[in-house]
Parts: C-alpha cells; structure tokens; sequence
C-alpha cells in the first residue's frame, strides 16, 4: 500500500503549526509524502526536511498550486481519493474497501474545502461527526489503513539512516545518537 | 470507562490552536472533559463551551494553575494517568492494560514536559517512537482505548441537545438543525 497525503488551503501565519503536524503525523505513520497547496511556506519545508534528515526515513514535501488539477492527475495514475470530513460516511463502514486499493491519497482541508473536492473524492470520509481536527482524523485514517503496524516497534525500522532514534522507555528518555 | 485529558502548557498565542485541537479532538472522541495548564486562555474556554452547546452532549474545559498538585490528587482518588510521550512504550504493548482501569487521565504535554510527570505518570506511552502531534497521539490513544466505538454512527447519539447535527454523506453536507 502506498499513502500520499495532501493539505488544502495552507494559511500564513495561521496554519503554521496545524500543517507541521499534518505533516509529521503523516510521515511518523508511514505516508511517503505530503503535497500542500494554499500559500507555499519555505519555513514549513525546511522543518519538515529538516525532522525527516535527523530522524530517518523518506519523506518528501511538495508545494502544489494547483490542487484540484493534481488531485485530477493522480486519479487518472490509478490513486484513490479519501477526503477527510465531518460531513462524510463513517471511517469503519468504509476502511476496508479504502484499504483494498493500492495507491490512496488522503486529503485534508484547512477551512473551507472546495465543493470540487467532494466530486472528485472517491470517498468523503467522517472520523466521527463532530468537529474536531484533521490531524486527528488523519492519524487515525492512517492508523486503521495500515492496521495499526505503524504503532509497533518494528516499524521504526522504516527510519532508517537517522542521526537520532529513541528506545522505548518506561520512565524517562532512551535516546540514541548515530 | 470515564476518561479526562490534561494538556499542560498551553502558550499564548503559540498553542492557541493546537489547544483547540485538543479539546475539540477530546469530546469528539468521548473524553468528559479537559483540563489545562500553563496561560490561563479565556477566549480558548468560550469557543470550546460554544462548540459543546451547538454540538450537544456534556462536555468540561477547566483551567488549572498547578497541573503536578492536580496530577497527585486525581492519583489519590483513583484515576489512572497515561502520559502521552514519543519516548514511552509502544501503545500496543500497554492499551489493555490502561484500558483496564475505570478512570483514565491522559496527559498531552507542549513543548518541554517537566521530568516529575514522567515519573508521577502510570504509563509513559509513545504512539510511534518518532516527532509528531500530541493531537494525532491524543486521538489514536481514545480510539484504541475504546475500541473504536466512537467512530461509529452510533456514538453520535451521545451529543444530545444539540442545535446542530450532521447526517454522514457519500458526497456533500446533510445538515440537520434544531
């Protein structure tokens, strides 16, 4: 299974930190990439780059300014589309028909999501109908997509070439440095 | 299951909405309530009550200037406390056994989390041993916690007395308001 992650609407200043965590939930459980659209933010890239470097890894970020034409694209190459939202079908009625395809590109908006992307989304999909957060929402689409595995210990191995890395401890910090 | 979620912390105007995110991942997902610590936030308390009251159910936000004091003494009356931390134990290892605990304080810090709650902390629990969001840590922690029931249709009914309500939709938004 390969996850891409896209992010709508990129906001400055204000979704600074909102998209840093997409994109490191995205990278911490096991998406290859994220593209974000909005407005392109150097300091966003050179932080996530920089994480990615010293903690292992592939992990790419990629500014799209064009995002419903891309979503177009990447449909046409054979990805499915799950956009997150409250206004969606509950996560554990569709997760395992989502799981079934090979390529899935997750979308997650920022506001206000254009009507088009409902369309073009092979799925909308509610991680519960309230408001909430799309990064929790994305974490557990993630989480239920891959089975939980990206939680357990082996998967760490997937960041490999890290300068830094952490053993699981009790109490305190286990940390190793290359 | 009673379960209550402390984010300590909370920097103004850097935290303002990741907190919100936290509240609002919280009760969508079935906490009672959150505590907070940190800058007391007067505008963060009033848009998670307005949330609540248009959204429905019961849901408590509860600022606390002294966060270790209120640690120790919702130990002494019985609540198990579940620091979430990337340098903890693998959530898979530890869920059955938090789950088995009646009341259940999870702990999301911000930026630097003071060594004594590591130590005043049950369970150190890392959900992924790499960098991401106390909000996609929070929110796959109550999804497994709960064995995933607070995403499914059912749970909604939870939110009672709601002014405004969301019917899941394969494409676009099924509103209903009181």
């Amino acid at each position: 299974m390969r996850i891409m992650v896209l992010r709508l609407g990129h906001r400055l200043p204000r979704d600074e930190r909102v998209t840093t965590h997409v994109c490191l939930t995205s990278r911490a459980f096991g998406a290859e990439g994220v593209i974000y659209s909005g407005q392109k933010d150097n300091s966003l890239e050179a932080s996530v780059k920089r994480i990615s470097d010293n903690w292992g890894g592939k992990f790419s970020i990629d500014y799209e300014a064009k995002p419903i034409a891309r979503i177009e694209k990447m449909k046409k190459d054979g990805w499915a589309v799950a956009h997150l939202t409250m206004y969606g079908m509950p996560l554990p009625e569709k997760v395992g028909e989502i799981a079934g395809k090979g390529r899935i590109l997750v979308v997650v908006g920022a506001e206000k999501v254009p009507a088009e992307v409902y369309q073009l989304a092979d799925f909308n999909i509610a991680i519960g109908n309230q408001p909430h957060s799309e990064i929790a929402a994305l974490a557990i689409t993630l989480d239920r997509l891959q089975g939980g595995k990206e939680l357990e210990r082996a998967f760490q191995s997937n960041f490999g070439g890290a300068s830094i890395s952490l053993e699981p401890a009790e109490k305190g910090k286990k940390i190793r440095k290359a």
